[in-house]
């Protein structure tokens, strides 16, 4: 066999991935999902809020007509656990090229009450069927190659905030918004990377909804450290990701009365804004 | 009584003042609200985006134990109308610092149906109980005076898109922003505008939501003409406003396949910023 073949034979393929399976949900009911939320997308013992938001999606693209996240609103609620869930969805609205619905996820506490973790708003539709008109006035993130960028693996000792979702991920950060990893952050709310799926699965509009909340806070460009937790994360999803690495940009402006914004783009390989989004998170100031 | 005082005092205050009234809200049972959508703050027939928010806004400040929005997400599901309509709230989670509740406000079509227009899912605070750091990178708008500044009533003929909110309304355009309006759009996804209403009443969270979405589309100075009709709108309410008018200033990047995002900056007249906030809107290309 060929080497590019053979290569290409050990890639992941959507579908068939450590993403897949982790972000599976089967139906228990009409609209009720059950899903096992995986220990492999945990930031120190946090589950990463962007796996949420793609198992989530996962459940509202089979319980709405519409396959394609275009717009999706988390409200993170209460800490989520690895380990099994419920999604409950509820359909608002459909319509010929959009529809609306809601998505819980509940775990049980330790006195075996549900909770709530996150409830998500959100409108699908077929990114299929758009225009291919751009007008776009936005530019992608200046970042050196991703050979001249550096990952967790670059690290001589484990970088701060690595953890098991690292395993994952490829991440790979521009220098110049890794300082806060040598201790001497820029003082700038600006973090950019490449970003890919470490089996090599090719992204679609599910993993942009990880993409956009995969990346080390922009608070430790700040000079900040400890714990960011989500607020509130709205995706919008532009455009189907062409195959490769996609750039993440992350900027935060406004940092005030103990919250701050952190808004993402997503770059795909063909140069097409493929994902916008914005979070608020609160900030523990030192 | 001296002139300063006797020009106060024909002033609207907050709690009576056209705002107020029109975004009244009256409970009939527990978490359910009857309201009457007004006339007054629509663009050409279409009920403001922005107005809608702030009286479903008022509803879940009533049925939630906060009473600041600080993060609002709304999906505009269909075409609202002047007229009566109900909110139904859920209280989704109360928390210490923190409550989230979803709002859904019903109206009655031509077959006596009840349906959906729009459906928000919020977390509300204490804005008075943040603390008062501001380490904020992001500055206010740079754009001329206000009385070089111009707005519906200084144009010689009706302005398009002009209608009953600008009675309600103080909005006063840069000119730099203008040239749509002298049929020179510049190109350039950017609007500019002092903000106030138009009694004189002074902004507070609840008028941020109608703030945010007030201005002239940022499609016109694009070049677009028609509707651009919300799907999605988040807004962050970071900060109490102070008295006097607003700045808001909102941006397009990225128009493409027949979708824009149009993201809002509020800032107060002590140079705070007050809101952010992104819609993301369908675009109808000529």
């Amino acid at each position: 066999m060929p080497e590019a073949a053979s290569a290409q034979s050990v890639r992941a393929t959507i579908g068939d991935s450590e993403f897949d399976r982790d972000t599976a949900v089967t139906r228990r009911a009409s609209g009720v999902y059950d899903t096992e939320l995986s220990a492999g997308w945990t930031v120190i013992n946090a589950v990463n809020g962007g796996y949420l938001l793609a198992v989530l999606g996962r459940a509202l693209a089979d319980a709405l007509p519409h396959s394609d996240p275009f717009s999706v609103s988390a409200h993170y609620l209460t800490a989520s656990r690895p380990g099994p869930a419920v999604i409950r969805t509820e359909v608002v609205r459909t319509g010929r090229s959009l529809s609306t619905g809601t998505a819980s996820l509940f775990q049980y506490d330790d006195e075996g009450q549900e909770v709530e973790r996150i409830r998500v708003l959100a409108s699908y539709g077929d990114l299929g069927a758009l225009p291919d008109d751009v007008r776009t006035t936005a530019a992608p993130p200046a970042m050196p190659p991703m050979d001249q960028c550096f990952g967790p693996q670059d690290a001589p000792a484990p970088v701060p905030g690595g953890s098991a979702i690292a395993d994952r991920l490829l991440l790979k950060l521009d220098p110049a918004t890794l300082g806060w990893a040598l201790g001497a952050p820029s003082g700038k709310g600006e973090m950019r990377s490449w970003f890919g799926l470490a089996d090599g699965r090719d992204t679609d509009p599910l993993a942009l909804l990880l993409a956009v909340d995969a990346l080390p806070p922009t608070a430790f460009e700040i000079g900040l450290s400890g714990w960011v937790p989500t607020v509130e994360l709205t995706v919008h999803v532009r455009c189907r990701p062409a195959p490769g690495p996609l750039r993440v940009s992350i900027t935060t402006r406004n940092l005030a009365g103990g919250f701050l914004e952190e808004d993402a783009e997503v770059w795909d390989s063909a140069d097409r804004l493929v994902a916008q989004s914005r979070q608020l998170a609160s900030v523990r100031l030192a």
